[in-house]
C-alpha cells in the first residue's frame, strides 16, 4: 500500500528477534502536523512519556517503532535509552532528532539491547526508505498473525493507517500502536479534534481481553502535501479508517476465531451504553459461549446485571438480540433455531442490547475467548 | 460432617438432572436468627429477591436450594414459581412456609420444571432428614468438582459452613451460594455485623473470572441451641471459616489448576488495595502466566498500571514479589532462579505488591486461567 505524498518508511532487523524485522520508521519529508493519544496506564513506558512530550512541542514528523521489547519498568536508564534511540533514528531518517516520536511494544521489564540498536541505526542506508507501508506494518507486529493497514481518500488527499496489537488490549483513550498518515493540509487544533473523535468510536471501543497496555500509542500525521480538505469529510473518512483497523485488530485478537460486535441502545446516555457493552464484550463467559457458538443469552443478562451501579436498568425493559433475532424477553420459536445456529456460527457475531431507558448508544468490538488465548499467554516470556 | 445441634439437612433428586441430586434443604428445628448478603446484580433472580425480603422479616430458619436451574430472567411467572417452591419446601421440612429461604443456581432464562418439583416436594419423607451436611454440599454443586465444607468451634458452639460456585464468580458484597449454620446464641444485629465483616475479607475477596452471578447468596443461621458465645472469638472463627470456604472455591475455579493469592500493601487505603489486587487477580494475562508458571511480572505491572484513576501510584515506589522473592524493581539473580521456578510451579501462587503510598492492604483469592475454562464454558447450555 502506497503511503500518501511525501511520507517514506523503513523497516529492518536490528537483531532483537531472529525471525523477522524489529525496527521500523515512517517520516514525512515535509514539515508536519501531528496529534496523539496515549495509554493512561500508571506504568506508561518512556516511549509514551517522550512521545507525548514531543507532540506537545508540536514538531513531530516521524515515528520509530521498536518491536518485541516494550522498554517499560526499566527505570531512569530505560528513559535515557528511549531518548537515545529516538534521536539516533531521527538523524538516520534525515529529520531533526527531536522531531522523531518513539513507540515500543513487547515484553515488559527488559532494557533495550542498546549495542544492537545503536549499531544498526548508525548504519541505516537512506536509499532503503520506501514509499509503501507494508514493511513497516509487518515489522511492528508481535503476536499479531497478519499486518493491519487501511486507506481512505478525501478529495486529492489520501489517508493511510497502520496498527498492531492483539493482546493486552482494552485501550483507554488510545490503543496499542496505531498510526495514520495523510497528505491533507490540516491545522493542529482541527487535527487533534478529528483524532479524538475518530479514536473515541474506534480504538476506544475495542477490547480483546480487558487488559490495558503500558505502551498504547495512536498518532496521526498530516503533512499537507495534497492541500486543504473539507474537514467534515476528512473526519468521517478518518473515523471510518480507524474503525477498519479496529475491526482488523479485534478479528486478530490473541486466539480469536470470531469478531464479536456488541451494541447497546436505549441507554441513559452514551457512557452507560459503552459501560454495558464493554461489560458484555469483556465477560469471559460470554466470550467462551461465542467461541462455542452457544446462544447463551443468560450470560449477556448476567453481564448487564453486573453493572450494578446502573440502578435505572430494569430487567423487564431490557431486550437481548443475537444478530437480528430476539432471545429475551421472547425466546425464538423452534422454527427459528436454524437461523439462530447460523447467526452463532458466523465469523462475525453481533449481540445487541436495548435497555429501554433513553436514547444513548454505543458499539464495541472484541473477539471470542479460545483455549488458544491461554496457550499463547501461558508461556510468553519463558 | 455433623451439623450443629438442632440443624437437619435433606438432599434428593427431583429430576432436574439425571446424574445426581438437585434439590436440598437445611432447616433449624429451633427458632433461629439469620443474616444474609446477596448479589447486587440488576438481573438478580427471584430467589434472591424473595430470600432478601424474608430475611428482612426476621423469621428465616431454613433454606431450600434448587441446583442446575437459576430461575433468572423468567419474569413474573418465575417469581411465583420460586415462592411456590419455597413454601412447599417449608411445609415438607415442617417449618412455617414463610420461614424458608430459597437459592437457585444453574442455567439462566429457563423456568423451573414445576411438575417435577411439586411432585417431589409433596412426597418428602421426614425421616430422611439427616444431621450431616455432606449430601446437601454435593446436591448444590453445578460445575464444582468437589463439595466444599468447613467447620470451626467457639466454646460449646459449632459453626458449619458450605459453599458452591466455580464460575461466574466475582461476588460484590456476597458470593455464589454459601451457608453457615451455628448453634451459638447470637442476637440479630450482632449476627448481621459479624456476617458483614466475615464476608468482606472472604467471599468478597474472591474472583474466578470477574463475572458476577445473578444468584449470589450468602446466609448465616444461628439457632442458639449451644447458648451464648464470646462475640470476638465467634467473629474470628466465622471469618476464618468463610476464608476456608473461599479458598476452596478459588481452588476449584472452573478449569483452575492453581490457587492464586494476590496481596496489596502500602496502599492509600484498603479500597485502593482491593482495587489493585483485583485488577491483578482478574487480568487474563496474569492468570494465563500463572497457569504456565511463567514469572511474567511485567503483566503484574500492567495490571497495576491500568488502575489509571489511582494517580498516586508511582512506578518507582512500587515493589512486586512472587512468593517472598522480589521481581521489581530488583530482579532476582541467577542463583535465585531455581527458587523462582519452585514458587511459580507450586499449587498455590502468591503475588504481593507494595504501592509505597500508605498503610492500606487487602488480600484477594482467585485461580489461574486454563484452556479447560474455555472448554467448560464454550458449550454449557447446548
Amino acid at each position: 500500500m502506497q503511503l500518501p505524498t511525501a511520507f517514506v518508511a523503513y523497516s529492518a532487523r536490528a537483531g532483537l528477534r531472529t525471525d523477522r524485522d524489529d525496527l521500523a520508521m515512517v517520516v514525512s519529508r515535509r514539515k508536519c502536523q501531528a496529534a496523539g493519544l496515549f495509554t493512561r496506564s500508571r506504568f506508561a513506558g518512556p516511549s509514551v512519556l517522550i512521545s507525548r512530550q514531543r507532540l506537545a512541542g508540536g514538531d513531530a514528523r516521524g515515528v520509530v517503532v521498536v518491536a518485541s521489547n516494550a522498554n517499560v519498568a526499566t527505570g531512569a536508564q530505560g528513559h535515557d535509552d528511549a531518548v537515545a534511540v529516538a534521536e539516533q533514528a531521527g538523524r538516520a531518517a534525515g529529520i531533526e532528532p527531536h522531531e522523531m516520536l518513539i513507540a515500543s511494544t513487547g515484553v515488559i521489564g527488559r532494557r533495550y539491547p542498546m549495542d544492537l540498536l545503536g549499531a544498526h541505526l548508525s548504519s541505516v542506508d537512506p536509499s532503503t526508505f520506501t514509499t509503501t507501508i507494508d514493511g513497516f506494518a509487518r515489522a511492528i507486529m508481535t503476536t499479531d498473525t497478519v499486518p493491519k493497514t487501511a486507506e481512505r481518500s478525501v478529495g486529492e488527499s489520501r489517508l493511510v493507517g497502520v496498527a498492531k496489537g492483539v493482546g493486552m488490549i482494552e485501550p483507554h483513550l488510545a490503543t496499542m500502536l496505531a498510526f495514520v498518515f495523510t497528505d491533507a493540509q490540516i491545522a493542529g487544533p482541527e487535527l487533534r479534534r478529528a483524532w479524538r473523535d475518530a479514536v473515541a468510536v474506534s480504538f476506544n471501543a475495542l477490547s480483546v481481553d480487558g487488559d490495558s497496555s503500558t505502551s498504547d500509542t495512536a498518532v496521526v500525521f498530516a503533512n499537507g502535501a495534497a492541500g486543504p480538505v473539507d474537514m467534515d469529510l476528512f473526519g468521517k473518512q478518518l473515523a471510518d479508517l480507524c474503525l477498519d483497523l479496529t475491526r482488523q485488530l479485534a478479528r486478530d485478537g490473541e486466539g480469536a476465531t470470531k469478531l464479536l460486535v456488541v451494541t447497546t441502545t436505549g441507554a441513559r446516555d452514551d457512557d452507560q451504553a459503552r459501560r454495558v457493552a464493554k461489560s458484555i464484550l469483556n465477560s469471559p463467559l460470554v466470550k467462551a459461549a461465542v467461541h462455542g457458538a452457544d446462544p447463551n443469552w443468560g450470560r449477556v443478562a448476567m453481564a448487564i446485571g453486573k453493572c450494578e451501579a446502573d440502578t435505572d436498568i430494569e430487567p423487564d425493559r431490557v431486550t437481548i438480540r443475537f444478530g437480528a433475532l430476539e432471545l429475551y424477553p421472547t425466546p425464538p420459536g423452534r422454527a427459528e433455531l436454524d437461523r439462530l445456529r447460523t447467526i452463532m456460527e458466523a465469523e462475525e457475531v453481533h449481540i445487541a442490547v436495548d435497555l429501554g431507558v433513553a436514547a444513548g448508544s454505543a458499539t464495541t468490538y472484541g473477539c471470542d475467548l479460545s483455549a488458544e488465548y491461554v496457550r499463547i499467554n501461558a508461556d510468553y516470556t519463558t
